[in-house]
């Protein structure tokens, strides 16, 4: 496989040379384009990107970015477990967890498919027997809560999947297991987390790859500190998520242990046992396998090689043409659904995480803009909020919406003529045609220059499929932007710098005076 | 008072020459430095910006813009009652919910900053009374529970405000009753809140100035539904916090009604009624008044023309200095402080809608960049997550630190020889001079390039009265930047579009081809 710099293309000169026409979106915005411009997703999902300002001319050359680049090539590598994360020289497997698309991936004689499936099978016998009340806590309670003690991926992924089933297991009768997250150092999370459940009741899943992580080993002790005090053996509270050759693996501190290896970066491990023993835990190992299932239809979907075929190469292509031609810095993620409430935050780990790099592959600064920053929150409540600056600001900042044509409950209310379903994707229809179209006025105040992209994924309802290829969506086309930019997207070496120093702060010695002058006012020691 | 376009300015070409100096951030932080560097904010807080690249030429062009827009000028022409909201036609009075600092505000007879303090003084009996068990829902029962029905600024501020709270109330056995918030027309989004909460214990608040927010009011109804359908009376159940001119005013459907004016915006109104209400009930009407004085304390330093006694003009005229001279077009906020969870949502809606304008206070178009975009989560999470594009991503991002010396519950663990807190604190600390002094590396993948600036706002401990200063902080930074730009920050002219094209959605009748094809694919109607 070869790997070149982006600006190294030829597709990169060419795109370079037609990113100089302004679009008229009101033009270029009509119903059979609507109609026209979608793509199906895996899980019921179809992404929309008529509003995105792209015509034959730019597709055709990001097309032909997409096969100089062998972006499809490269993702097959991957999934036969070529090393494309460089700089810890490792394999990156987070799809075998849905299912094998590629080759059977070995390592050191163990088939790592297999391994994935049997832990899944492990942790999905074990969450049916909590959750009938065969697995109990120290004094014989049942189960009712589940906390997971983790950060990063280990919380950010985990925790939006779980906010955003919640209402559909209500619906669906699943038989609920609430779920809370216990992630910062500051020990006012932990503390609130663990006074407000009972603790009889409560089975916590422990999550470090590592089995290294300060904060979630932090909160560990704090955890066991307070089982302790209430005469609760830990060793029947607490399930540990973890690499068998973390500290944690294979220890009778916990209650049972489920396992991930290396392969399985942080920010792409919710489909592993760190999303996958809270989510069945809480839901049911079915809903957990669903989800996966919408996620593999989506990775198989990112195999086609054709971009109009393909909806996570065409929204990473478009997301190039907008950031490396069209020079927008950011991208906002605006689901029109409240389950999707910390998705975004998801999102923005998942992208930032992955594309925030200044050099290529080999360690090299490459010469063009990497990853966006991403953020944003769900609507209608964005639009009495940060929407003002997307709609009238000085820059235009790309749009991604979401919606569905259900909602998760049904249970809703008739005023003024509507059901508030309807008025929620009235208001998501409006907004992206207000973005794209605008409005003249001769009050400069009430003019709305319009000529804001946005892309739509839109489905029937926000199901355990339909959020699985959602989330597969978003990783697939992150890993492609990332072969796009000839950058690895699956290390994160920006997080070691400032771990050290904490470290050498925590220890008394920093080394760096202006680093013991904040100490100092902060008062660290 | 004489508003000129920033660009207009001498201070505009000055500040243009000095930008080309690429600043050392290694020699530029020293300890004295951090020493030196801090103003004092109100409420106990400090406002450190050593890591900012501003040395003596940037801050004297930066205090020579400031006298030359006379920005402390126009804010105390803001204080006594100037038209500032020109869009609008209407004065802006928050500063006067916290306390009079300019000459008494008459309209039509009335004397507001005397209008504001009775109807907080009606709130906090109320509040008194409900916390008491005095007055109770239709079956007798004491309310437990208070859920806010608003969205936007009658949400996002109150609701960063009672959760940044929580923690300090329990510690200090203030007696706590809890806050729930419906903001979106999502339907799962009130039907979760509703199904979670006792409603015969439960006393909702319903908040819209207007009175006619389609979200609020669609709440309302599905709300009122719920209570219907149990035989509770919603006339015993809702207060109503609005205008005297809405529809909500003076309605025997509400247990009690409190009121605000035009003067208070969305954005800018947590500290009346739209936040005093459920914060009083919440935690007591002695916590809301604590808050009141630490936002009236920032308000006042906030007239000091002498730039390094303002820490809110001073961090708006860097944040212009970044903005236009550096180019870095968002700006991050990172609170150490799980209760601060929300508060970047707030900021962000603040900061976006206020200054997120592209002409200014007359209608014509600016020529130069206004407000950026804000995001941000609380550290250390933040940390495992985005901080590799901060770190090392291709572009610049300014960073908007927040911490605190002592925890709010301080109920904590020691693990390897420190409590966490500590941990917290020295993750803060080591980030600040990681991201301001990097690293130099024969490994480009492990090179920091530094130079990444932030500011760093510190306290003893998230009291009511910090949190009033910090929230009056960030008020009063966005509004300084409003006038040296020339913006009405307080209007918001870019919601007006997409409410209009909802609005004919839902009556069938839209006007738009490409609108009707979403509509359709949405399936609206």
């Amino acid at each position: 496989m070869q790997y070149v710099d982006f600006d190294k293309t030829e597709a990169f000169r060419q795109l370079s040379a037609l990113c100089n026409k302004e679009k008229d979106f009101n033009s270029l915005l009509s119903p059979e384009r609507v109609k026209a411009s979608t793509v199906t997703m895996g899980g019921g999902l179809s992404y929309s990107w008529a509003a995105k300002g792209v015509e034959k001319a730019e597709l055709d050359v990001l097309q032909a970015l997409a096969d100089e680049q062998d972006l499809t090539g490269k993702y097959k590598a991957l999934l036969d477990g070529e090393i494309i994360n460089t700089g810890e020289n490792r394999k990156v497997l987070h799809h075998l967890l849905r299912g094998q698309l590629g080759k059977a991936v070995i390592a050191e004689g163990k088939d790592l498919g297999k391994f994935y499936a049997e832990e899944l099978e492990r942790f999905s016998i074990f969450a049916e027997l909590v959750r009938a009340g065969k697995i109990k806590g120290a004094t014989g309670q049942d189960f009712r809560t589940v906390v997971q003690i983790g950060i990063g991926g280990s919380d950010l992924g985990p925790r939006a999947l779980y906010l955003a089933l919640e209402n559909w297991a209500v619906k669906e009768g699943t038989g609920i297991l609430k779920a809370e997250f216990i992630s910062n150092v500051d020990p006012d999370d932990a503390s609130r987390i663990v006074s407000s459940v009972s603790l009889e009741e409560t089975l916590f899943v422990l999550v470090s790859k590592s089995g290294t992580t300060q904060e979630t080993l932090a909160n560990e002790l704090f955890v066991k500190g307070k089982l302790q005090k209430r005469n609760l053996d830990p060793s029947k509270h607490i399930v540990a998520v973890t690499s068998e050759t973390s500290p944690l693996a294979h220890n009778p501190a916990y209650l049972d242990s489920f396992y991930i290896d290396d392969f399985i970066g942080g920010r792409y491990s919710s489909t592993s046992a760190v999303g996958g023993v809270i989510l069945s835990l809480a839901f049911g190992p079915e809903a957990f396998k669903e989800l996966l299932a919408g996620a593999h239809e989506a990775d198989k979907l990112a195999l086609k090689p054709d971009i109009l075929k393909n909806a996570a190469l065409l929204d990473a292509l478009i997301g190039i043409w907008e950031r490396n031609f069209l020079g927008y810095p950011y991208t906002a993620i605006l689901p029109y659904s409240q389950a999707l409430s910390r998705f975004p935050a998801h999102l923005q780990q998942l992208d930032m995480e992955s594309n925030g790099k200044r050099v290529n592959r080999d360690g090299s600064p490459v010469r063009y803009s990497t990853g966006p920053v991403a953020f944003g929150e769900p609507g209608t409540n964005g639009q009495h909020s940060f929407f003002q600056l997307l709609h009238q600001g000085t820059d235009t900042v790309p749009l991604q919406f979401m919606g569905f044509i259900d909602s998760q409950r049904g249970d809703d209310v008739t005023v003024d003529g509507s059901v508030s379903q309807a008025k929620l994707k009235a208001n998501l229809a409006a907004q992206i045609v207000a973005f794209a179209k605008g409005k003249a006025d001769s009050n400069g105040n009430k003019e709305f220059p319009g000529g804001r992209p946005s892309s739509l994924i839109y489905g029937k309802r926000l199901t355990p499929a339909a959020l699985g290829a959602l989330l597969a969506h978003f990783e697939n086309k992150v890993m492609f932007q990332g072969f796009a930019w000839n950058l690895n997207s699956f290390d994160q070496e920006g997080v070691q710098l400032g771990k050290a120093l904490t470290k050498k702060v925590l220890s008394g010695n920093s080394g760096d005076a202006a680093l013991d002058a904040y100490s100092e006012i902060l008062e660290v020691r």
